[in-house]
Parts: structure tokens; C-alpha cells; sequence
């Protein structure tokens, strides 16, 4: 077997320890953003996709902007940003990427507040931060990233519930079950890997929180299959690049069995199949089922905590289809584990 | 001729008659804004590489954090959020688009002062802010944007001077002649189009300001050739998705022909070849075509006004391999001119 396949079985065993260290500490959080306003995300690649459903959890459910920085404003322009009234929170597996502590020690600078989030315990962006949330995916030795993004986004979801967003934190407990379900149950990939074999693109989108497992699964695309993979937001995708889908090129939507951007995601694998395109679902029940082509289910989970599990189907596609393609998916051609970028 | 050419060939005009018309109300914007202290952009599609431009520029110049919006949050998740010292930015090419009206009439009732940048003058998105600018692109056939996109950056450098960026304004106003220069000058696209015509996928990847013309390049090559267009950041490029270009798989770096941007966008062309890869310089002067496969020069201009320039032999190849594939660019498949998205 390989790691990655191991890593993507442990994600349950790896998400209750995080949820079981971090879930206590949710007030820390809380009391570290006392008198900020908003919340500033760092992160890179897998990270960034994590960041997605932060800033979408704590704008849709704890009343604060939450959106994305760009490091290269403190790394290459080495510009002057007030932030104060900012919590600064980078996410970085390692821990050790210099753009992401360089980023976050300019926010410290800068007036923010600052929490780190990684799976690092002694790592330099812990170190560098006010607070560090620490997960517990454990060591992690295939390349693409599965087990410390879905910790990541527990962490996230701690972090929401620290801002006070009112959701219901017993919830959270409920994920790891969930995801072991969805490991356990019958997923039936084989003939949606035998047909991405056969294609050199595809579009992955989805709306609102689910955004961030569309994206993150089109990355894992990208870096184990070396497949043309665009993670689009629905809205974007419907602004030009719709019209990218055809017979040779599909696409894969992604939705929560339930909640508000089903409806949208419906409506848009029907546009999808009347492009003449095939559209794959995860997730979004019987309803998404019944306007895609095939569908893959996705946890059951509540819209605000399904990312976590949406994008355990499309890891387990990626790592079935990089062995059919004939890649080793634990190392992708050009890629390390620490990313540094100068 | 296409109206697509057309149009690209009309930016000067349109740049000038914008820059004229916006840049005496820059103190109207940096009015609004007084007593905020951050910028946050609303847009989608080509507005949304639009916005990118506005927020490294304010970023980097300003002082000023400057970020983009998510409107699902206004739409979708109808959730309310503290936008109390923030100044929004709505940009909307008909300015008709519901989604971005809801979402900046939203952020106003959030607390945030309200722009629109559009060159709809009688447009919704005009009359729901606190104040317009309107761009002077004159009416836009083709479905693929291009002169209101050059015309929305040129507003964006107004909003940056507005805000009090330390940049010399007077260089603004050379634009239009610069890129006059690069529509006359000797731009041999044919050997790239007829190289780009036999892959179905290209990564197109830009640092910084350029990053912006780089997602605006990776748009138009979607949705008027429908191919595979990746826009990535350098360093999202790093974090994973460099493991995709290949023999088949080209990339297009863009950068100014000088600045801190440069090192790292010659040292991504390297890479790039390193893996097997043609790498298609736009921009970065004599350093960055040495180290790519085939080049086309940019423009003229000092790096924070390059993207302006830095799209149009993005523009013009979009357009020539369009009909080199047999594709009408006037009128994609798929795409009308104003998009709704519910």
C-alpha cells in the first residue's frame, strides 16, 4: 500500500487526537482575538485551500471578515501594512517554510495578532507566533498533503468556534465517525478512474465552504496525476470558464448533502452535462447524484464540517489514478515535502 | 478583423480617455476613504484578476491591507460581518451583474464605505455605491474583456494614488503611449501560436503586480481557445502544481522588464526548462527571455504599471490561436457578455 493511501485510512485516528487537544483550547483562541476585528490568513498550496474554508466558516458563522494575505507583500516588496485589529493566523504543515514565518513575524510587526497552525510542534512558526494550535496528523511521508489538511481544517473549526460563531461544538466530535463511514462504505471509484484516465483536464468546483475541498482536490489532481485540474469557485467558473468543459474535459462538483450552495451546485452539473461534458459529484446527496453523470458520496456531515470529509473521496480518486497512470504518487516528479519559495 | 482585435487595438485610446477622466478625482476617492483603514475587493471573473492588481498595488504602496471579498457570504450565506473601517470595492464591467451589486450594497449595510469601478455609467453598481468610477472603455463587443480590463487598472492606480501611495502619477499617463509602442512594435507571436495550437494545457504564472496579468492571460486562453490555462502564483506554482508541466504542458511567465519580482520569475523559467518543459516569457526584459524557451516583449513601464501592458501580448496570442483552432473569439461557447450567477 502506498503512503499516501495509508495517510488518507489514518485521517480518522489523526483527526479525533487533533480535536481532543485542540477542542479544549478553543477559549485561547477566543481570548487571543480580544479587540481585533478580523482575521488575515498565510499559507501556501495545500494550506491555502485549508485557509479557503477558515475564511469562509468565520464570515458565514462568527460575523468577521476573514480573507487571505499575500506573502510576497512581506517577502519581496517588504511593504508596511497597518494590522492592527488583525488576528494573523498562518497555516503551514511543517511549520518550516521561511515565506510563511517571514510572513507572519511582518503581521506581528505590523500590530496583528498571531496564531500559527501546524502539525510542527517545535517548528519555527510556532515558535514565531503568539498561540500555536497543534495537530496531531503525525508523520506524513507521501508528498501530497491528505491527513494534515483535514487536521488543519479541525483546527480551523476550533478556531471558529473560539471567535464564538454559533455552531454546535459536539458536532466537530461527530467528524472523525463520519469519515471512518465514508472509508469503510462502498465507494465506488473504478469507473470514474478508469474514464479520468482517459482525459488530460478537468474542472473541480464547488460553492461557498465545499470551495475549499474543490480546490484542494484539484491540487492533488495537479501535483500526484499530473492531470490539467482547475479549482474553480461556481461563480467564477460560470464567468468564462464554463466554457473549457467538453467531452474530453469533465468536471467534478462538489457539495454537502445539505445546506445553501446545494441548489447551486445542482443547477450547475446540469450545465455541465449540457455543455456535453461529463460532471462527476461528491457529496451533495441524492439531488447532485441525480443530475451528475456518477457520484461519489460524501460524509454525513452538516455543511459547516463536510470539507472535512468531501475531500476524502476526491484524495482517494487522485491516489488511484496516479498508480493507474502508471506514477508513484507518494513522490510526484518535482516536489518535496518543504516547499521554499524565495 | 475580429472585435475582439479591435478592441485590444483601441486600449490606448480607452486608457487615455479613463486616465483623463479618473485620474483629476483621485482626492474624491482618498475622501471616501479617510478615516478607513483597509480596502476590500468585490468582483468576479476578469474584475476579480482586476482586483488582484488593486490589492498588491495598495498593499505595496499604500500601506493599507487590501483583500478580496468572497460574495457568497453576502448572497448565499446572507451572514453579517463587521466591515466597520473598510472601504469596498465593487469592479463590474456592465456593472450589471446581481451578485455583485447584492454584495457591495451588502458590505454598505455592513459599514463599509462603497467605490464602484465600472464602465457602465448608468449601471446598478454605479448608482448603489457611495461613489463611481466610471472607465471610458466605450462599448465592448467580443465576450472576452480586454479593453475594460486595461481601463479597470488604470482606475485601480487612481484608487492607489487616491489613498496616498507614494508613486509618481505622472508616469500613469504614459500608459497609453507604452502600450501604443508595444501594438506597433514587433511582437512574433506566430511561432508561439503555432506551438500553442498543438497542446491542450499551459500553466501561465506570474510574482507580485504581474501575477494579475498572469490569472487575466490564463482567463482569456480558457475561454476564448478552451484550453487547459492554469494561472498560478510563483509560489503556489512551487507548492505542487509545478509537477505538471511537461513536454506537453508549456508555462508563460510575466513579469516587468525590472523589479523585485524579476529574480524569482527568471529562476521559475529555469525551472521550468529544467523539467522538460518550453517556458513563453511575456515581459522581463533581456534576463527573462534568456532563460525562456520563446519571449515577447512587454511594455515600457516601471513594474507597478507593467500588468496594464503585460496582458496585451496575452490578448493578442489568446485572440490568434483562437482562430488558429477555429474558434470564433468574439463568441465563445457557453459565455454571454453580462453573467448571472444566483
Amino acid at each position: 500500500m502506498t503512503y499516501m493511501r495509508t495517510e488518507i485510512m489514518e485521517q480518522p485516528a489523526a483527526l479525533r487526537a487533533t480535536i481532543d487537544a485542540l477542542l479544549p483550547r478553543a477559549a485561547e483562541a477566543g481570548q487571543l482575538a480580544r479587540g481585533t476585528r478580523q482575521v488575515l490568513f498565510i499559507a501556501r498550496g495545500t494550506s491555502d485551500n485549508a485557509a479557503v474554508y477558515g475564511s469562509y466558516l468565520i464570515q458565514a458563522y462568527a460575523g468577521r471578515l476573514a480573507t487571505l494575505a499575500s506573502p510576497s507583500i512581506a517577502t519581496t516588496y517588504r511593504s508596511r501594512v497597518d494590522l492592527s485589529g488583525v488576528l494573523a493566523v498562518a497555516l503551514s504543515q511543517s511549520g518550516r517554510t521561511d515565506e510563511i514565518v517571514e510572513t507572519l513575524t511582518w503581521a506581528g510587526d505590523c500590530g496583528a495578532r498571531t496564531l500559527a497552525i501546524t502539525n510542527g510542534a517545535e517548528s519555527p512558526v510556532a515558535a514565531a507566533a503568539d498561540l500555536a494550535f497543534v495537530t496531531e496528523a503525525g508523520a506524513e511521508r507521501a508528498v501530497p498533503a491528505t491527513k494534515t489538511f483535514t487536521t488543519q481544517l479541525a483546527a480551523l473549526a476550533v478556531l471558529a468556534l473560539g471567535l464564538g460563531a454559533g455552531l454546535d461544538a459536539g458536532l466537530l466530535r461527530r467528524v472523525p465517525d463520519a469519515i471512518e463511514a465514508l472509508l469503510a462504505g462502498e465507494l465506488d471509484l473504478e469507473p470514474v478512474v478508469a474514464e479520468l484516465a482517459d482525459v488530460q483536464g478537468v474542472v473541480v468546483s464547488g460553492r461557498g465552504l465545499a470551495y475549499s475541498a474543490a480546490l484542494e482536490i484539484a491540487l492533488k489532481l495537479k501535483e500526484a496525476c499530473y492531470l490539467h485540474a482547475m479549482g474553480l469557485s461556481y461563480a467564477d467558473l460560470l464567468h468564462g470558464p464554463i466554457a473549457v468543459v467538453d467531452a474530453r474535459t469533465p468536471a467534478i462538483v462538489v457539495a454537502a448533502d445539505a445546506g445553501p450552495t446545494l441548489d447551486g451546485t445542482v443547477d450547475l452539473a446540469r450545465r455541465v452535462r449540457d455543455a456535453g461534458a461529463r460532471a462527476y459529484a461528491i457529496g451533495g446527496g441524492a439531488r447532485l447524484a441525480a443530475a451528475s453523470t456518477r457520484a461519489l458520496p460524501g460524509p454525513a456531515l452538516p455543511e459547516w464540517l463536510a470539507p472535512m470529509g468531501l475531500v476524502v473521496p476526491g484524495q482517494l480518486l487522485t491516489e488511484a489514478l496516479a498508480r493507474r497512470l502508471g506514477h508513484d504518487p507518494d513522490r510526484p516528479r518535482g516536489l518535496s515535502k518543504i516547499t521554499q519559495t524565495a
